[in-house]
């Protein structure tokens, strides 16, 4: 039977072999992560490494290239690792990025932070923040695979009385040029699957919200055809969140590699090419006038503008007064784009 | 020697003489104008008209195609008319857009139209207002013809009190792929000339504060080598104003034209029709998130969409953490862009 010291030593030796398995070191030192690897920032961090890592090695076989990956470092507190592939074999431009960044908030930016709730009221106007995500866009060639958008987040605020402000958010949400019907299906319900072990009422409450939230307002048209999209989770309680967020996490890859490798073969036309350039005019829209993240991102002073605009696609086109005409596939998909439906 | 009578037919044929060589008819009725035609907001919506004339004709004798003319209709009040020229023989996409519009504004919204001033006060929060104005982006094929971006529109609002405020603003800009030191200085030289008919101080001032405003602050470049831009204008008096204000509109003209001349037939290569489109990028960056004229126009109910989106370039490019070699010609106009400089 082993002793304890040997037991520890077990522990420790997992938190290494798994960091071995990540794109770069994690931001947080080895030893620290060890130390406090009961607490939800630690746990926070190595899921997000680790998911970091499934999703490019899929996406790196898929592609048959490797990724490029970037360590940089926040001189506010904190630091990051981006792992881009571009102009690859079958994707366009595939990044996934991981930040751990720590410091203090201003009053006013602490509150753009929470889409809902009260004032938060900080010590001389500052709160100690703390604030770890992955976050991914990836763009493929072929206008026959869809784009795929995730992210998952954790929030620490420190308001002036001492009391701790925490909460998860996060998504993933799929945009394809065309639409196919059975890719549909099979991306909420493995969704709805790992939202399902959690609780029944959150896959159906975070798809519409997922609606809602990938609006283009000016154009009467969602970014896509939705998924699942949640923020400010706090409850039922720390744990608890942090496992749902893990389940919705390991859900990427066997959500979007399916679908890919269905399609990497698919022929195509120079206009269906044309149309997902349209389509792309579209993402950087959205991304560029409504995505919170990315606003947030640069308006945060110190932030890596590279990982945040690195969600925009490798080309995108806009032409005056376009309209698919009635009866073609491009205005299939935009009549669900305009009128989004329920998947499973 | 002419009767009053007949003096006065002569001016009418005058004013509808002009409205031959429009693109379409005004917005407003000929007959309104003309009884209206010492009011500055006709003599400015017949300024923007022969503007948009103008600079359609010059432009579509240099592409040798001809513009695409959309007359539109606000239901909430005016119109406007856009005239397009997408995909043609020299240019990618170049957009004149005149609107001519007016109804309530909220007090919120009303205070956003404006750049500076105190708060304005309506009845039952809402105020009557008048806007007006021709606006363009001309996006070449040639990355050695540089973008031309000019505004020129004039506001009127009543506050509760039924005192009416009143401004002028706009500005003529320009956005190079690469820097050519001898069109930088005819551009700025013809604008110049055209503020120094007015008042000396007119020139260096807006000139300044073009470089501040068409700055794209997460990049810390600014979009291009500038040019003018004011707002706000309403001092000496209403015509004096105006008529600096037809000033620069008329030298819109022989500010762009013959640089677009000199350089339509360059050749290029592929290296620099891509530097082309990842600059095409940053434009789309400052008008989607900093532009005021766009999001205004996006967040202004019953707005023509299109005719706001139609600045955006035909094609655009990202690519992750791109930056030009030292000594190119590439670094060379980042440089300017970066640190702008005096041209006259």
């Amino acid at each position: 039977s082993a002793t304890p010291q040997s037991r520890s030593n077990e522990v420790e030796n997992d938190v290494l072999e798994k960091c071995r398995t990540f794109m770069s070191a994690p931001v947080t030192d080895v030893g620290t992560l060890q130390k406090n690897k009961e607490d939800i920032k630690s746990k926070m961090e190595l899921l997000i490494m680790e998911t970091q890592a499934e999703v490019c090695r899929a996406l790196a076989e898929v592609d048959g290239s490797a990724f490029k990956v970037d360590r940089w470092h926040r001189k506010e507190g904190g630091g990051g690792i981006s792992c881009v592939l571009q102009d690859g074999n079958v994707f366009e431009k595939a990044g996934v990025n991981v930040s751990v960044v720590s410091g203090y908030l201003s009053e006013e930016a602490a509150q753009q932070m929470r889409s809902r709730g009260k004032p938060l009221k900080g010590k001389d106007g500052k709160l100690p923040f703390c604030a770890m995500g992955v976050s991914s866009v990836i763009h493929p060639k072929n206008p026959h695979i869809p784009t795929i958008h995730f992210n998952y987040r954790y929030f620490e605020i420190e308001e002036e009385d001492g009391t701790k402000l925490w909460w998860f958010g996060g998504g993933t949400d799929l945009t394809p040029t065309y639409l196919d019907k059975a890719d549909a299906a099979h991306f909420h319900k493995t969704l709805k699957d790992a939202c399902d072990q959690h609780n029944p009422k959150l896959y159906p409450d975070f798809k519409k919200w997922c609606d809602k939230y990938f609006f283009i307002k000016h154009r009467g048209e969602r970014r896509g055809i939705g998924g699942i999209f949640f923020d400010d989770l706090e409850s039922p309680s720390k744990a608890e969140v942090f496992e749902f967020v893990k389940s919705c996490a390991k859900a990427v890859v066997p959500c979007y590699i399916p679908i890919v490798k269905k399609h990497v073969n698919d022929s195509f036309t120079s206009e269906e090419k044309h149309w997902q350039q349209l389509r792309r005019g579209r993402y950087v829209e959205f991304n560029l006038i409504y995505d919170r993240g990315t606003k947030f991102g640069l308006a945060t002073p110190g932030s890596r503008i590279e990982s945040i605009l690195m969600s925009l696609p490798l080309t995108a086109r806009w032409e005056y007064m376009h309209e698919p005409h009635k009866g073609t596939k491009e205005a299939e998909i935009l009549d669900i784009l305009r009128n989004p439906k329920d998947w499973v």
